[in-house]
């Protein structure tokens, strides 16, 4: 019998390559899709097309916040454009506009929630620590700790049979996650990374920027891209 | 200016006294209040009527699973009585029916995102040791690794301005928590603890019996009990 995993699924060229890892590696794959208002909705339709392509079950879970903080969720907050000026130090202690408050660390407490239901041992996350912004809940620290209160905080840690959060792609470059996606046959022309959702990627926020920058370096086209 | 706290607000008497306590160490309370699907919308009701009595702000967050895993989310699974086998070391280790996988991990990290975007510096939770049902997310030790979890996982953490979630209950028998909540005017007419909705307390469950456990130990009258 396979070992299930859950797998949180937002649309992106990162979680999309973490799915097809897990499923390359044996798991059978349970997705978690957040529709938690964010204004690009295209990044969610995304999602449904992924785990659809994948053949693997997933949950929507719907989320509102009575509050927003955000420029992902706020109409009036606009979407930074990638600051050139920032070097990778500077950028590791920039948190954008873009950060949602402990969104990580809610979508990882559902998804504890569902894999306890489950019998999940496994939660797997398309963060890495190369990732553009510095979203502090995408650093393995965060993910440290985090997996330290699910195992006080829930019944299967008390059984002593943990949950453990992972993130896969930890270590590696937006270049080295499309080269790995590449061989696990990932369809980057499903997934979508622009903060805008409009029918094309803007090209100018921060995540097009990040995306292009890593096909470039991987050597791909991006088959997203007007040619 | 008042120091901005949020408060989880469930209806029971813990969450209620913690609410009148932070009221009266001089905090501006937020409370954030669940609608999880919970069977007993009693409960529900009971924190937004407190709410409106302690007059402070609140936030309603409607959250809707789409799995179960509790008798709390699911009819078809009966709520215990008290097993009056158990001795309090076993309860440690006894984990009920009425557990809802990560429930206080979910409603913590809503508060987490709340109190960041508001500006708090706590989040105020009704959780305490001596709590009947061996939750493994009301213990210390979780708030103590959760918080460090939060520390690292928000912005707010990593600004060093961190938000801290402080049990001021904690060490306290529910008698003591009544007592207390007498001396701070808590209208525990307002509260409900029973598990089951219904228009009386039933009695029988875990949640009457400690209750009832605790106003008898207090010495006083619980005046949401028929005459």
């Amino acid at each position: 019998m396979k070992n299930k995993a859950v797998v949180l699924l937002s649309g992106g060229l990162d979680s999309a390559t973490t799915l097809y890892w897990a499923r390359a590696e044996g798991f059978e794959c349970h997705c978690l899709i957040f529709d938690y208002g964010q204004i690009h909705r295209r990044e969610l339709s995304s999602a449904l097309r992924l785990v659809k392509t994948a053949g693997c079950r997933h949950k929507l879970v719907k989320i509102r916040l009575p509050w927003k903080g955000s420029s992902l969720l706020d109409k009036s907050i606009s979407i930074p454009r990638r600051d050139r000026s920032l070097s990778d130090k500077k950028l590791e202690h920039h948190i954008p506009s873009t950060y949602v408050p402990a969104r990580n660390i809610i979508f990882l407490s559902f998804a504890l929630s569902f894999a306890e239901v489950i019998g999940a041992k496994n939660i797997f996350i398309g963060a890495h620590i190369h990732d553009y912004s510095g979203y502090p809940d995408c650093r393995p620290d965060f993910l440290r700790d985090f997996n330290l209160a699910a195992l006080r905080g829930t019944k299967s840690g008390v059984e002593n049979k943990p949950i453990r959060v992972v993130a896969p792609l930890e270590n590696k470059s937006k270049a080295q996650i499309i080269r790995l996606g590449q061989r696990l046959k990932v369809p980057f022309g499903l997934t979508w990374s622009c903060y805008k959702g409009e029918k094309f990627p803007c090209g100018e926020c921060d995540s097009c920027e990040f995306r292009a920058l890593g096909f470039r370096r991987a050597g791909l086209r991006d088959p997203l891209m007007k040619k």
